[in-house]
């Protein structure tokens, strides 16, 4: 059954493959399975119908016949059992797979939303300085361990997996901080993942949206 | 086989079952599963035999002969796969609870632990005020949101489940704020989950570590 997603009618990212629905695009591809999309405007994403689909508001969600699903993880993890190809057979090596699926949405990624929020909501604010070097220090310590973690592995724990969609993604949105370069080894990791054909279609696909080209 | 767990030798929260174990614990024995603690220093905890269960050197870690995890996300889940009562036979409600699972931890708990941390560290700042006034509308918009999904249920879909593991000790972070008064549905809530006996003796055991004294 061809599920339906949701994402932002107008993104605020332009297309640059920042929303979350970006890591759903990008698992559905990594395993072949087409989907169909629903655009939804901010004003709709708080209204009833969506608020059904997430009580909190957001997208993306995911509809397949009466299942109804909303979070990047829960969604990711549920394409992944589905399919072949985004876990490991290994039962250990499947619970850590997963295990990089919460740290990414837990532990990596609040601290790169926080700053990303003060840079919009707090830019004019007299204490915007002094802020922003405390929560460039905090992003700072979480990449400084992810960099001592992945040493020079590919990925995140052996092969290519669930985590890491997640936790590139989650990454990704300090691209222009400046942060990211003070690790070669993590921006090697995001563009060993940007070169993956799978990343490649999800990223036109929701670049199309922006632009209203159709990617084929 | 007996897992073991790590938690803080001296948590900074006295003993009120805010510490993270406090996830693992409840899990543990809400399905009956005994288990070990190892406790660790702050300083333990930057250390590399830590740092090699958790990169990211905090706890709670769980290790079950040759599986190390870290992530309450992911230990709970792991902990509801191998016994029952803590996830859905039906396939899709399983999605969904686990579904709640992350929304706890990705959407619910980082503007919560953004605020806890302000208080801390931004306490003598000049703004902190008026930043306080911001993060307190941000975590009262997420349990606005929360307590419109609850309504009068019982727990967040249907049976209790892991998803209200991870929500309830994610929400029991503004204890003392007054945010929670706001929502009668949502202080019943945490209520509700702590007259559980597992919940109890997770307490009383995470309690006994401050307090020196065997809960038995």
């Amino acid at each position: 059954m061809r599920p339906t997603i949701t994402a932002f009618e107008s993104s605020p990212d332009r297309g640059r493959g920042l929303a979350r629905d970006m890591r759903v695009r990008w698992a559905l591809e990594e395993v072949g399975q087409p989907y169909d999309v629903r655009l939804v405007s901010f004003k709709a994403m708080k209204e009833p119908a969506h608020l059904r689909l997430n009580p909190f508001g957001q997208i993306p969600t995911y509809e397949e016949g009466d299942l109804a699903l909303f979070e990047t993880g829960s969604i990711v993890l549920h394409i992944a059992k589905r399919h072949a190809g985004l876990l490991p057979d290994d039962a250990n090596a499947r619970a850590r797979a997963i295990t990089w699926m919460f740290a990414a949405v837990s532990t990596v990624e609040p601290p790169i939303v926080e700053r990303s929020m003060a840079t919009l909501v707090e830019r004019d604010k007299p204490w915007y300085a002094e802020r922003l070097t405390m929560l460039d220090d905090r992003a700072r310590a979480r990449l400084t361990q992810l960099s001592h973690h992945m040493g020079r592995a590919d990925w995140l724990d052996g092969a290519f997996s669930a985590g890491d969609i997640m936790m590139v993604h989650a990454v990704r949105r300090l691209e222009g901080s400046g942060l990211l370069e003070e690790h070669p080894n993590i921006t090697a990791y995001l563009a060993r993942a940007a070169t993956r054909p799978a990343y490649q279609r999800a990223f036109a696909a929701q670049l199309a949206v922006f632009t209203g080209k159709n990617p084929d």
